[in-house]
């Protein structure tokens, strides 16, 4: 490996991780960690978030505008034909591109015949604009088969964001695509590269999202089972020779091994990595490729390096590959299930071409496919999450103190003979009038009153065992104090298999500050406050609670709307895996009568 | 075969077409339908009719009230494990039995996650409750997910009914069943039996609606294929050895032969027999039983006696059949595909076990299950249709000429790449607003205001060739004067691939008297007229347009509100086969706020 002395001259300097002499087989995790520098100076960086907020605001705002027709096509991801849900007939969607600052204009028409919709822009604040989250069941109706929704927002920070449907378990039928929001011309990014690409991850089942959700909620619970494929850019390899004659056609061109890009040697790639398994967690990795990790769900991080990337559903980061190998021969790009058993599942395969004379860029690669980490090896991934620090010039000052502390324990219980996820001890379902709806306009009949505990019996709860009591499935709200500041602390256990899991948290409408991940119970008495890391946290809209831990956030209850704090996992949300914070309901804006039309909001403008 | 004079005690006499003397094996049906006598009556048939209406209208009206959960269940109605949608858990749903005169409540909980429904009844005129049809994007918007609507009407004359989903193609998924009707008591129906019981046809896939759909709607064009099964009362024969391991399950007490009834020796039986086939048209028989038919669609007919009956779907059917065979042994009954090649479609089996001292009612028939007829002879098919008159006690008088005639012609059309069915030239695609509700409210821009043509170019369109040129999609309506007469003549012409076939057209809210059946094209100057029966036609809500001919029908526009009227073979409807009629909306009461809430009814009370 070539010395590697990437943006030195183009930062403040000495922020950078520089693995200049580090080989990539060699990369050591505990010594790459260890030599990321601290943030100094708090000032210099708040003036730069100034400098950076004047720029965006002289900057010409542009409006986009894109009309997609969501319908089921018959496609082909992994070779298995199987119905998706696709956007203008394509799955994954268009990636939407803008520039920081300028709106997003969707009509969103829905052709599917008897299936509503709704689209959520995952890690989109949507600041003065609450309904345009596309939640089904939180911020509005859902979109009913023959009609068109507009969605409208404002892309207010550059960054790497999602979209996927948020209704039911539909994202699982493959409604999904990213954001990708750059800076205005002429400011500088703490980083620089020759070309960018896209990298969405994914899952794919051959049975319906219609049979899995049937499963999930029977009695005898069926679970989802393992996923058939692990798609990178809608793309996946399953050994046709496992299918039913006649449903599987490994020479179809669109199951064909994808090129990832085209590498140019001695250029520099940004790959924008997104995140929107329904169950897996991911590693992903290119082969001899260190990646540079430099943003994460829209936030510029002290840069780290690392030889592959663990990912989790709803996350993205931005990370920088340098073309500095063999340039005769191509290399694989590959997503690994970790976490579970992937035993069922092939990882996803995917290919960097070289384009150097002599080499032929379709050639699959002459190695092995890297295997990945060991799928069971929790603490690596901790180690991970504990890596991740803010840029900086870019850290985000947090408040020094909480107003109110929420302690969220998940546990599997079984209710009425169905298995359900709660949150101490409520089991969330939407209500059939949109909380958005029915906070704003004081329908009090239409959603449960009576709030969710802030906290469970962190006394006596044993997480290490399946819960020992029933919960309740229910549609209440936790009330947040607008302007106030709310830590939550996620707490796992077990579930009812005695097993214990990793559930990437996603909140709606805000970033938290990401305080820590701990190893088993968090005391919030004793001494885990001492283990968060209140200087340089992160911001982050999507955390993972790793098994048989616990994982600290704290944000700023300040954007007035109803918003959903869940895992991203499809099956566990759908379970029940999920909160409701509202803040400031009635300082929202007049609410577009197009976001009501079902459950007590019919009759409504 | 025994003597059997049923009923001559309990009728006017003579009306009957006794078969006293005919063995099962003997019938002739040209001998048998020549036989019937003539009405000749009417007068006589006038007051039955009155003291008939006087009778109902002392007796004490019900309410029934039922609360249906509809949800996906994973079901093996033929071996083969698939979703379905059901009513509390059952596919076919429960029989609604209720008397004339009664009310029925239905709270219809939409328990599917991410898909709407609504619930059509089928046959019930719903006089002053335009609104309870059930057909979404006509008479309603879709009932959501989550959401609970209640249809509430009067079933105001005795007969056999059926309900089932009436949005996309929905009830293709199992959404159905059936409802009966009884007599007052008092009262006496023109025949009489000791037990009765329904018989339930339908035809299955093992692909999902979803992919049946998507196939229909893509270009290039993917047909539905043949039915894997044909169910009696929910059940149906696959042979596992078919499909992929671990699918299908021969041994399932689900898909065990089901038994019809139960026969006791010398006792009499009415089956309510109805079809809600998606696709099949099918011949119906009971091995060694011959059936009087006496009843279709709600209306008693002129006994007559049949040795299978072919059935087409959205027909109901009530036949007597006794148990006067040799009761040591059990027979079978079976449904077999007619008018499409049933090579891939194995038939319907039921069992009729006699309850007799030394027979086994669990034993299976000794002898090979019967064949049915030529699917392809069509001859014995439109005699059938012709065989069928009104009971003379029971004629209701028709008026003699129509204020207006519409000669609607199908055609198969490519718009767009994609191939539909249209009526006119104009391919039929709800509006995103319900039509009852923008017609009733005047919103002129939530359809089509130009009405669709009367009449076809009948001088020089040819029916036996594919259609010469394009159609168009679109929503608009025939407006038919309130209490007016209109003919409609249905005409039948080629698909493009040339083939011609069976149609059976249903209209909503209200019966019509079946003119009469013809071969090739209708000629309205010319003798067709002449072929009509004006004299006892049967009142029908549904009525097969047999291939390569047309089929005339006359009703009165006197039921405001606005009404469907297509085939009922799902695809078809889909592809855009049918059309509208709205009479004297105005004259509509107010209409609930509960169907309203989609399209432009958003915001409507």
């Amino acid at each position: 490996m070539k010395d590697w002395d990437l943006h030195q001259s183009s930062t403040a300097g000495g922020f950078f991780l520089l693995y200049s002499t580090a080989s990539a087989s060699a990369i050591n995790y505990a010594a790459v960690f260890g030599t990321m520098l601290p943030s100094a100076r708090p000032l210099l960086a708040a003036a730069a978030v100034l400098c950076f907020w004047l720029l965006v605001a002289v900057a010409e705002a542009k409006v986009h505008h894109y009309t997609w027709d969501i319908s089921y096509q018959l496609k082909s991801p992994d070779c298995f034909e199987k119905l998706a849900v696709t956007v203008n007939g394509e799955a994954p969607g268009p990636t939407i591109r803008a520039t920081q600052g300028d709106t997003i204009v969707v009509a969103v028409h829905n052709k599917l015949e008897t299936e509503n919709t709704a689209i959520h822009w995952h890690g989109i604040r949507q600041i003065d604009t609450p309904w345009a989250d596309g939640v089904a069941g939180v911020t509005q109706c859902p979109i009913l088969p023959g009609e068109t929704f507009t969605y409208q927002f404002v892309v207010d920070r550059p960054g790497t964001y999602l979209y996927h449907a948020h209704y039911g378990m539909q994202r699982v039928a493959g409604l999904n695509g990213m954001i990708v929001v750059t800076v205005p011309d002429g400011f500088v990014e703490p980083f620089s590269y020759d070309e960018e690409h896209t990298v969405l991850l994914g899952d794919w089942w051959h049975k319906s999202v219609y049979e899995q959700a049937t499963g999930l909620s029977s009695n005898p619970f069926v679970f989802v089972t393992e996923p058939q494929s692990l798609l990178i850019n809608g793309r996946g390899m399953f050994n046709c020779s496992l299918a039913p004659s006649g449903t599987c056609n490994a020479s179809r061109p669109d199951c064909a091994l994808p090129t990832l890009f085209t590498a140019v040697p001695g250029k520099t790639y940004l790959l924008r990595i997104g995140s929107l398994t329904s169950l897996s967690s991911l590693y992903f990795e290119i082969e001899g490729h260190p990646m540079m990790v430099v943003e994460a769900d829209g936030h510029y991080v002290l840069p780290f390096a690392v030889r592959g990337l663990f990912i989790y559903s709803g996350e993205t980061y931005s990370v920088l590959v340098k073309a500095d190998q063999d340039p005769r021969r191509n290399y694989w790009a590959a997503s690994h299930v970790v976490g579970r058993n992937p035993s069922q599942t092939p990882s996803g395969m995917a290919v960097v071409s070289y384009a150097f004379n002599g080499n032929n860029p379709w050639m699959p690669p002459p190695t092995a496919p890297p295997a990945g980490p060991a799928w069971n090896n929790t603490a690596i991934r901790v180690e991970q999450s504990r890596a991740i620090f803010a840029h900086p010039r870019y850290v985000v000052p947090m408040p020094a103190r909480a107003d109110r502390t929420l302690l969220l324990l998940n546990t599997q219980n079984r209710i009425d003979g169905h298995i359900k996820w709660t949150i101490n001890g409520v089991s969330l379902m939407f209500p059939a009038t949109p909380y958005l709806v029915a906070m704003k306009r004081g329908m009090k009949d239409a959603y449960e009153q009576r709030p969710p505990p802030d906290m469970y019996d962190h006394m006596s709860h044993e997480i290490s065992a399946p819960a020992p009591t029933n919960g309740t499935v229910g549609s209440p709200v936790y009330r947040l104090a607008l302007g106030s500041v709310v830590d939550v602390v996620l707490q796992n256990s077990n579930a009812l298999n005695n097993k214990t899991e990793t559930h990437p948290w996603h909140l709606h409408g805000h970033d938290f500050w990401v305080l820590g991940h701990g190893e088993g119970k968090f005391n919030p008495a004793a001494d885990a406050w001492r283990l968060l890391n209140v200087r340089d946290p992160i911001m982050k809209n999507t955390v993972p609670l790793h098994p048989d831990g616990w994982t600290a956030v704290r944000f700023r209850a300040d954007n007035p709307g109803v918003w959903l704090f869940h895992c991203h996992v499809e099956a566990h949300v759908f379970m029940g895996m999920g909160v409701v914070f509202e803040e400031g309901v009635k300082r929202v804006g007049r609410l577009p009568s197009s976001i009501m039309g079902c459950g007590r909001s019919k009759g409504l403008h």
